[in-house]
């Protein structure tokens, strides 16, 4: 018997990517995608890679559809999700959100940064961020909960903070980083990130050739790599970059020294990142000298990280490679409903990346 | 008990992508890869995308390393395998040859085209030809003789001819080509046809943002195209062009109408496609009207084809996709592996497209 | 004293070429850029690339922007030039069409294949066709015309025409293809030949890293090709492709030898185009053995061919290369007007290809 | 009578954009182009763009070729310059050196950077440091030795340094920068950045489709960006990125606000931007809310640069976008020949970008 799963808004690349995902899964049955927009046109139709290989039709975001599903992934704009989730838990749905809904702890954070106000902060209370090398606390508990008849919430972590967060966590969490300095985030993102939607960002002829930063101080993930690293409000410079590749996406972490610590060699840095992955099958901390790319974990739910030390400046730089779509946000939504349903966290997982 | 395979010229793409896909098969076990460029080298530290997958190391071409293995998966320059296949046989070593060296059934063509003596043609005599949707009876006597014990050679179809082969081939065998006439095929290669080797035409800055056409009459696959169609020397023309993308190859089949037949519609044509790859589940015949693109294939052993009908010119015109390294090489070496050692011919080889 | 230019439809990708060329045109002035849709915005905050260079505003598409214009370059969809060619021209604005609306010398033509009846045939039938190494008479006795003080009408090539006519004319010409056999054509198109708007199509990660054919025997340009190759209707099969690029245009044309002729030498092919083409200050017939490349002549008004022959099919090969927005458009446009003004016809078009 | 150029190490692609720049220019002539891997080869056999654009062949790196020019532009690795220069400038040419070997005004840092001994510290004493906007007064000062008859050195700036300088100094420069903190670069790279030799890292197939950081804390380019900003050792934190792309350079600079200083509003950091290259025909200083993208300067000798401010954490973040070929290099070296040839500073070089 496998486990019903459903994905909500599956018409968007992450949605895509999660049916590309489950239709291979050992445990999980992919039994309903929908999207109002492609309500009623075949799967095979809008994304031909699909063709052959499943017969599922787009249908309506529509309870019925859902009724009996074990677990929905909802790959859905944020507030889409405030909309579904109560309802979907209590009719003992668990809940794998995508979306950026679930994820600021704090509700004033997020209305804040999202400009709507936070209507279902009692399931907030309770939903488990969903970045299992970082909260495997949260989610086991979860996993316990759910194993124990619970519908659980778990709320997947954003692309960028996913990539800052695995490089930079093992520093900050040994206290190697001077407390309240500023944490400097540059982070390049494939088109993917900039979603389906045809628009002239997205347009191959301005997209391609080309790079530039964007939403400088502003972007809505900002907070919620403040959350996981635990940097006060104003202790982090993000500034995101679109390049032009498909998948992918590189975070490149500067974090001043602690004044007290001693400076560190390359090879200590690079085995606190290798330590602290030791027993992490889906992230690579690779040796001194070897900086990740995005090419080695495209089309995967993998990571790599890296680290080089800045004598001269006292600096800490940590690098963090992912494809958004994968570790960023499908991949990571299937490993953390892997752990959820007691399966192993790999499951369904295990392709290495295409990329050459 | 898994089926021991290694790969010989596993530092090139193709070596590579065998690599990737053998480390996940569920029936075989990958115990060596070759390489004397590379020996002694981790796969890991040459492909970083291996890094935590896998503690290969390159060896040597040596017989030592082969000498255990039920299946040799030579990934070589032609000649390379002229000189090392008949040995593995010899010592009971199932080879799938990716070069050409065991293609062309009439050793007077492979030394016109290939400017070197054919020296094993007993062999080439038994040689089965991998392309299992156009030559199933070969593969499947070869793997009623390895089932009885016997060594055996599979040359696996190369790229253009794989991509162009499985598009045309449907309607040449139903005679609605006519007899005599040129058959003219032009085709798109990613770069990672033209090799791992960095030199000018590889070079990111020459490659990107330009498409060529080379070899033109020239090309190495032209008799493997002619053979695998049944089409007589100067029934063919075929324009091979690089375009700026890692993986996929499509190719466009222009094939005059017979002159006694009667002017086909498109759905005609489409079912005629769709008919003959029935039972193919790697080959996805599209329904009229829809046209494959190679995205839609990128990564996997799948491929699609399509057809289109020129009235006014009473031409056909069939178009296949494929990626270059999957089914036009890794991917399909190991469809043709998992056919002689009597396994599904999908196993291993049932992910899709990564491009959305 | 400059002379006055307008461009009307200065939104899309080839107006924006046409705005780029003319700014920098020593005899033009560029006086106004229409576009409804972007009327009142700068062209410096539509495209960035100008910010600095000019101070132009878009206007809406009107009489009294046009009125004192010596010459207007209509940039904009087929049928649209229709409804305001004739009244420029009543109004002494000379027109430099890049639309379809007056390239087809047979309205029935335009008719069967733009579904539109043609309501401007007096027009058409003076309007001269712009693709100046095979059209030089007629524009020469628009020139004329024009110093006599006419307003005239310049119908430019389309891309697909410029690259396919240029490589193949001069064999078509010398009577070295077979009367009445069939010329087939494929040709590949980077992707802002899929025009400005967003759509699924132009969206950078569907274009990009894949491949595909597109209106497989129905694209407009067909009765384009055939009417300046002289050729009959069914003796063109045309089969266009998009490649992940911007700019460039690759046409591979493959005539059968007349049955007549002695087979040619690759050498007299290549003769025959540098002959052709020897007064041709922006078109370079290659050396035999030397085939064009796409970034050869990336964002210039230039044209590369190059030939090669199938001795066994006996079939001549010719290959063109361009820049769909240069030489298949506003290049190509700003050429015959400097023709059509008595100026040199390369004034304003000399920069050399920026592709590396 | 033009003045007589030559270009040493025509060959790569620096030395490829200053022919094709020197090629077309109204007042240099360029009679020499010189390269020991290709002399005796023809320009439009190694570079097919400048087919039928100009004639010269290859020569060695010879006296006697160099012997007559009135200014040499030396497109060399470090060392070469400093073989070379001494010679020319005894000669009486005039040298434009894009190389490093004389940026760095004290040879101790060079020593240290290049681990190399600096042979040649006379003239680096009198070079003068090529960035036009930035060391204006050094240019004029060597344009007047010039004009007096002297042979002068111009030591052009390098690609990361344009762009990051470009983009930061005219904060720094008004104090607003606080004085002892450190200042951190991350900057993304075009590939042509990685030069023309076909090596792994600028294959097709690993470049494309991923990004990586490299020489992260060791570019040579951090004590030359340190140099002209006017940092002491360890205040600069540089990280640069290769993204695939042929051309373009972004570099993004986080610097802290002065403690002492008023917040800025994002109006005021743009207006300083936007006076300081107030009579900067090469410099477009972006307004309020308004970032650089590379696009809109590729292929030209412009620069685009623009800013934002991070309130909470009191970081200014400076952006700025060149062609690394163009304002990183040839484009910068022909602006910095003008000028020491009394000429305008943009003759040649008004090309506008060509990427849409």
């Amino acid at each position: 018997m496998k486990i019903k799963a459903g994905i909500v808004g599956a018409a968007g690349f992450a949605g895509a990517e999660l049916t590309r995902l489950l239709l291979r899964h050992p445990s999980f049955e992919l039994c309903a995608i929908t999207s109002d927009a492609l309500a009623g046109r075949a799967l095979a139709e809008v994304y031909p890679a699909f063709a052959g290989a499943s017969d599922l039709v787009f249908s309506k975001h529509d309870k019925s559809v859902l009724a009996d599903l074990d677990v929905a992934f909802l790959a859905v704009p944020h507030t889409a999700s405030l909309a579904m989730t109560p309802e979907l838990i209590a009719a003992g749905t668990t809940v794998v959100d995508l979306s950026a809904d679930y994820r600021l702890k704090d509700p004033a954070i997020y209305e804040k940064w999202y400009k709507v106000a936070h209507t279902s902060t009692d399931l907030l209370a309770k939903a488990a961020f969903g970045l299992p090398e970082l909260t495997g606390d949260e989610l086991a508990s979860a996993a316990a909960r759910r194993a124990a008849g619970e519908a659980v919430l778990v709320a997947c972590a954003g692309c960028y903070p996913t990539a800052t967060s695995l490089a930079a966590a093992p520093f900050l969490r040994a206290g190697l980083v001077e407390e309240g300095a500023t944490v400097i985030v540059d982070a390049l993102s494939g088109i993917t990130g900039a979603g389906k939607k045809a628009t002239e960002r997205t347009h191959f002829c301005f997209a391609n050739e080309s790079v530039e930063a964007y939403g400088v101080g502003t972007h809505r993930h900002t907070p919620e790599i403040s959350q996981i690293l635990g940097l006060a409000p104003g202790r982090l410079v993000f500034t995101p970059h679109l390049v032009p590749m498909n998948r992918g996406l590189l975070s490149t972490v500067k974090m001043p020294l602690a004044k007290g610590a001693d400076a560190p060699d390359p090879e200590e840095l690079a085995a606190i990142q290798q330590r602290f992955y030791a027993n992490s099958p889906l992230v690579e901390a690779l040796p001194a000298g070897k900086l990740p790319k995005t090419a080695s974990v495209a089309g995967t739910a993998r990571a790599q990280v890296g680290v080089a030390y800045h004598a001269e400046a006292r600096m800490i730089i940590a690098i963090g490679a992912i494809d958004n779509l994968g570790k960023g946000a499908a991949g990571q939504a299937v490993q953390c409903a892997n752990i959820i349903f007691g399966l192993d966290q790999t499951e369904g997982l295990t392709s290495l990346a295409v990329g050459v």
